[in-house]
């Protein structure tokens, strides 16, 4: 697609022109003048997700009450709503359970992986994995008394799987960099060591090709709200092998997840398969919205969506480079597309100050200490035209010296 | 209110005529034709949520996309929230936090309580406790291996409070029968005993008045979708009173509870006080709902709330006497209103068909296994005369044999 000459927003505007996934963008409510790069922290609205939420308030919930368990199929929300999923993640429908967040999700799957591994004690896991999958082994293993969490750097993980690990845990596509793990080579690894392999897809789900069940993964927990549109704090999803249903414990019991919840019987009987993993009532608003947000990806595909995405972030990277170089800038995410995900991370000392710059001018990406500065292209909206746009403004923002204005300061974002 | 003479439909009418409440239904949308009478299941929907949902949606998520977090203050619903909360269950806004399900909240608060008391392995709770907390200290107690669960019935409480026993685990109002607890002796019992009490007040939040911290007590947790009129599956919360805080410990400490998420390090340091009970991203959406339903319980006032919910249990508990006798039916709940919750709980053998004869007839209550039939008064939008209507369908329902159709079977609900 890309040649060696140089870029004008002409070639951006062709690139659209030709873009089989153009059509999308139009399922999407998105502010007019806004360059949106954030769609890997929070996804944008489906123009049917306000529908769909106003119907199932006001006549759902309004009017049928209590009824709607049934009558409107709320109690089959989770099922319904993973099953959606399952494609994207190279999952069967039965493997997904859509409940809480990944951070109960990461518990339940490492509480139960350590289980499934009797005699092991240890987790394995990166030192630049994203935080949440970091604090919420600490706590497990804190409550545990007898669990070590090893952290090592990217290129340590090999070395670390012993023949005392339980479980490796990774980020398949990193948050802060966007390099991408090799799934299918650290499952292989870790089973080599007797271990089982737990993949968190928050940065995946929904604009990476994800094989689950072809890289014979154990464990995956992933993100509702980022490139799956689900809403702010959408609710997440966990993947349990097959070959681990009859086993697999979860150690958050909750009525949602027993055989026959409405027996009220005093004595927890698993469900079987990943039913099990529900825990309480199921989250009637956010699965709504978060069903309308997945169905509006999977009409795309995930393969024509991660086609875009690859096409949006190279010509990002070659904009960057034809039009900001000597600027201070370096890529902190592969040159090589295949390694990539759906983000594209520069480093700049002077990162934060820059993000707040072109959040002002309308282009919004953000920012990740100590120096990231993140632009995610969710190929379902984003326009090659947007990329173009976005590094016109940013090689401005440097330009003119903008970024050093005593306004852009602190400011809290959210993955 | 209720003298001995026969009641009628006109007396009632004159109760809600007098009733300072009334006002208050015009909050809440309600459909023409059904007396509903199931509250203490799924709240009614508060005609402003509708409102807001929109603008959560259509607005905040919608055009102002990841800014919410802070321009919106997104960030801060979870205290919002909280702090609406904590007045009507007798607790500082700094004790309570919104998060989650009631079902993983009480995994959370029983795994911290168990490390409050060290050298302590025993849950103490009773076999008629709701389903869902015994479920999860029976997962807790699995993972953990040396933890045991103590179920006893009600009148054994007091003689299961061994100098074992770490934590009492118990539902301030029970969800079969609608019996209150004696939350401040059995919280002294619990101490006398060296335990900790952990509170359930999934059917007292919002219709029964509850001083947590005049009872002393340590750990709760309660439900947002019945009396709160959250919406189905709306989060729920937790209480940790203030002298634990320092010492107490989630063992699921995912980053939202971290004292300073947004450095993202790679080491757990848990946030000043209830705000480490928070895990994963709070959900957006269901907490504005839940803030509405709880404003607007709030404007009520938890007192005035319970007057008119006692008014309306005695005059239902009287009319199922007057109108009722000899169609079988006993009373399970009990008849001394100051040890009832906001329902009315009968028995008959062929409670779940009645109870679907009731539905068929627009009277909307439960049932519960074995031979419950559960009629919430939800004081916020029940009025007296859907007492009468409910008793008068009652009636009909038995002098017609309108449960004997075939078509009343099988059907699952949701507490």
């Amino acid at each position: 697609m890309l040649g060696t000459s140089t870029l004008t927003r002409a070639h951006a505007e062709a690139f659209d022109a030709e873009d089989d996934l153009a059509f999308l963008r139009e399922a999407f409510v998105l502010p007019e003048g806004v360059v949106y790069l954030d769609g890997n922290s929070l996804g944008a609205l489906p123009r049917r997700t306000a529908e769909r939420l106003r119907e199932v308030t006001e006549r759902e919930w309004g009017r049928d009450l209590i009824r709607s368990w049934n009558a409107n199929g709320w109690i089959d929300l989770p099922g319904q709503v993973a099953g959606l999923l399952a494609p994207l993640i190279g999952a069967s429908a039965d493997e997904v359970a859509v409940a809480d967040s990944t951070s109960v999700n990461a518990f339940k799957l490492l509480a139960g992986g350590l289980r499934l591994r009797p005699g092991r004690r240890v987790i394995v896991s990166e030192e630049a994995n994203f935080p949440t999958d970091l604090y919420v082994a600490q706590g497990l293993a804190s409550l545990l008394g007898d669990v070590e969490l090893r952290l090592v750097p990217r290129h340590g993980l090999h070395a670390a799987l012993g023949d005392d690990v339980a479980v490796l845990l990774l980020t398949h596509v990193d948050f802060r960099t966007g390099e991408i793990h090799d799934m299918a080579g650290l499952t292989r690894a870790a089973h080599d060591a007797g271990a089982l392999a737990l993949w968190d897809l928050a940065h995946s789900a929904g604009a990476v090709p994800v094989n689950l069940d072809g890289c014979e993964a154990d464990l995956a927990v992933g993100c509702g709200y980022k490139y799956l549109n689900g809403g702010p704090g959408a609710p997440a999803f966990a993947f349990v092998a097959r070959q681990w249903h009859s086993t697999f414990e979860s150690p958050l019991s909750g009525w949602m997840g027993h055989a026959d919840p409405f027996a009220f019987g005093p004595r927890y009987q698993p469900a079987p398969g990943v039913a099990r993993l529900l825990c309480g009532t199921p989250p009637v608003l956010s699965l709504a919205a978060l069903e309308c947000g997945v169905e509006t990806i999977a009409r795309a595909g995930i393969d024509g969506l991660r086609r875009k995405s690859v096409a949006l972030t190279d010509l990002f990277v070659r904009l960057v480079e034809q039009e900001c170089g000597g600027l201070g800038f370096t890529l902190a995410s592969p040159r090589e597309a295949e390694r990539r995900g759906s983000q594209v991370s520069l480093r700049h000392p002077d990162g934060h100050a820059i993000v707040q710059a072109l959040v002002a001018r309308g282009v919004v990406g953000d920012f990740r200490t100590p120096d990231i500065l993140r632009f995610g292209f969710a190929p379902a909206y984003v326009r090659f035209a947007d990329a173009w746009d976005a590094v016109a403004a940013l090689r401005t923002v440097m330009e003119n010296r903008e970024w050093q204005r005593p306004e852009f300061r602190h400011q809290a974002t959210v993955t």
